[in-house]
């Protein structure tokens, strides 16, 4: 409202006037609507031209599209979102993208349809081109990221603390006096692994640790592929006494690999991995891990996007969330 | 088509005529519709009497009622429900109920209203009150259940074999020579629990061991609760030197417990669990599982709602898809 008030004195408008604009009135003409609008615009609010017909036909429904569920990440995230939504009356959808860009395509091309109020999107490995996400956005329909984001798309994040997580835990297996670390990653691109990467990178810096590219292993393939990288790791000539595992399934792929090759962990070599995993203290031995709160941020990702969704008119854009994980010691560093 | 033509000539009415009977149709006499519709029950033949009027507005969408995501059955369910809405151009909504009655019959409430084509369904521990699920039924949208059902619904189902699976688990502790098995339940009612329970008293009763009642540990509290029920186990008198978790969740806390009082797995006590994990084989020690093809029980749950979905007018009812659970030994029962 304060904005709103704000943005009325700088046009010497009323009030009404001003948050009548992005709507269907006819009570203003087309000229003041543009010149608000333009603007809002400048003062770097979001105009939601579309609010009000959608209003009228509300489907109480958010939608959730996201890589995979058999993830220790997304599990959670679930569960908090659904917590906010039924509290809050709305349905929730699920999509899946498995990874896969043209599948990503087809579901943001069902979502264009109105059936959903608002959209809470964590972007595939693949998502090279984001036309088909400029195109929802432009069409009105709320869109905030989470975990995976793309920063020039300027919408709402909810993310953890990717690069913090990255410096904590490089710096913690640099403690336990070692300077070849693997770092497994599963994208070039992701913004979860760069900023992991890049954390890795910053505290190898701070150590006077010299970083050596071919420490960051792509695992961007299918299974077999990235199980073929990680076996090539102990036999090769500069080969790394640690491995920082970017997501836990390439901390599973380690252990499994160190299983079958007769490494033992921690004697060997030390595992560290971001796990929210709720059985990483059962593992053999147990996984060392920066936990992120997945259900938290499951359900600030919901509140964020159903408080969009509600807004009349303007919001106030690029508000990001970042949620704190934290540095779980055990038995893999030890 | 088949069963429809025996269903006219039973009668000795047109088969055009008795097609048209369950729908709205001014064709045919409300009669002649009431008669159809009796030998249609009589032949155990579903009758679809809102078919037309929903396909019209059909939605193509379908939703899923699980009482939690974050279990290791739910999550590949998903993505295998996931796949098959997909690839038939369906919608999937996913709500959870967290194992509360209520927030069950308010999630029906809401399905009520015409905007799903059908729902999948896994009751709740707490469901023994049924009416919701009977009112939605009632109303004609295709409802099925799977993992845990209700018998008395009479409606399609998808479950594994959970007294087989009782019976395989059961036989594979007496083969390590053991006789004092105790069974962490986590309900007194539920489908999978008691085909379970039914399992391994069968088991038992094969192999001349008299079953004590004091052997089924009903952990269907909360977490404190359960902790203690397990925890009092090793000091009890008739202490167990096996245990039998029914689901994974209790396997993990079995451990914990085993962790905290020192007691190695498998020297001091062997545990065996229904577990559909793909970390189980990395725990510590690494669990010996009957395991749920959970990917497979998802897709065929979906494909069989959607073709209910698809039927005009009758189906035929009670089709029950019992998917084959199978025996992974590892460390934990050596």
């Amino acid at each position: 409202m304060m904005d709103l008030k704000k943005l009325a004195k700088e046009l010497n408008l009323s009030f009404s006037t001003v948050s009548k604009a992005p709507h269907d009135s006819h009570e203003i003409s087309a000229a003041t609507k543009r010149r608000v609008i333009a603007k809002a615009k400048e003062f770097n609010y979001q105009v939601n031209l579309l609010a009000s017909s959608f209003r009228k036909q509300k489907s109480k429904t958010i939608a959730l599209v996201i890589p995979e569920v058999v993830n220790d990440l997304f599990g959670p995230v679930i569960n908090g979102i659904e917590s906010v939504a039924h509290e809050k009356g709305y349905h929730f959808l699920i999509y899946m993208t498995h990874e896969n860009l043209q599948k990503e395509i087809s579901i943001f091309k069902l979502l264009q349809n109105g059936r959903v109020d608002g959209i809470m999107f964590s972007v595939s490995e693949q998502s090279s081109d984001i036309t088909h996400i400029k195109e929802l956005k432009k069409n009105g329909i709320p869109l905030m990221l989470f975990d995976r984001v793309i920063e020039q798309l300027h919408v709402n994040t909810v993310t953890t603390d990717n690069f913090a997580g990255g410096v904590l835990a490089t710096e913690h297996l640099i403690e336990k006096g070692c300077k070849e670390i693997a770092f497994l990653s599963i994208s070039k691109r992701a913004s979860v692994s760069l900023g992991r990467m890049n954390g890795y990178k910053e505290a190898l810096s701070r150590n006077a640790i010299t970083h050596q590219e071919d420490m960051f292993i792509y695992c961007d393939g299918n299974d077999i592929y990235n199980r073929t990288l990680v076996r090539a790791l102990p036999t090769r000539k500069n080969r790394p006494d640690r491995i920082f595992a970017s997501v836990e399934t390439l901390a599973i792929l380690a252990y499994e690999v160190c299983n079958e090759l007769r490494l033992i962990i921690p004697e060997h070599i030390k595992i560290i991995a971001v796990s929210s995993s709720y059985m990483a203290a059962l593992l053999n031995p147990p996984l060392t891990a920066i936990v992120q709160p997945a259900y938290e941020m499951g359900k600030e990702a919901a509140s964020m996007l159903i408080n969009l969704v509600g807004k009349k008119g303007f919001y106030f854009k690029n508000q990001n969330t970042e949620i704190k994980s934290k540095l779980v010691m055990r038995e893999s560093t030890k």
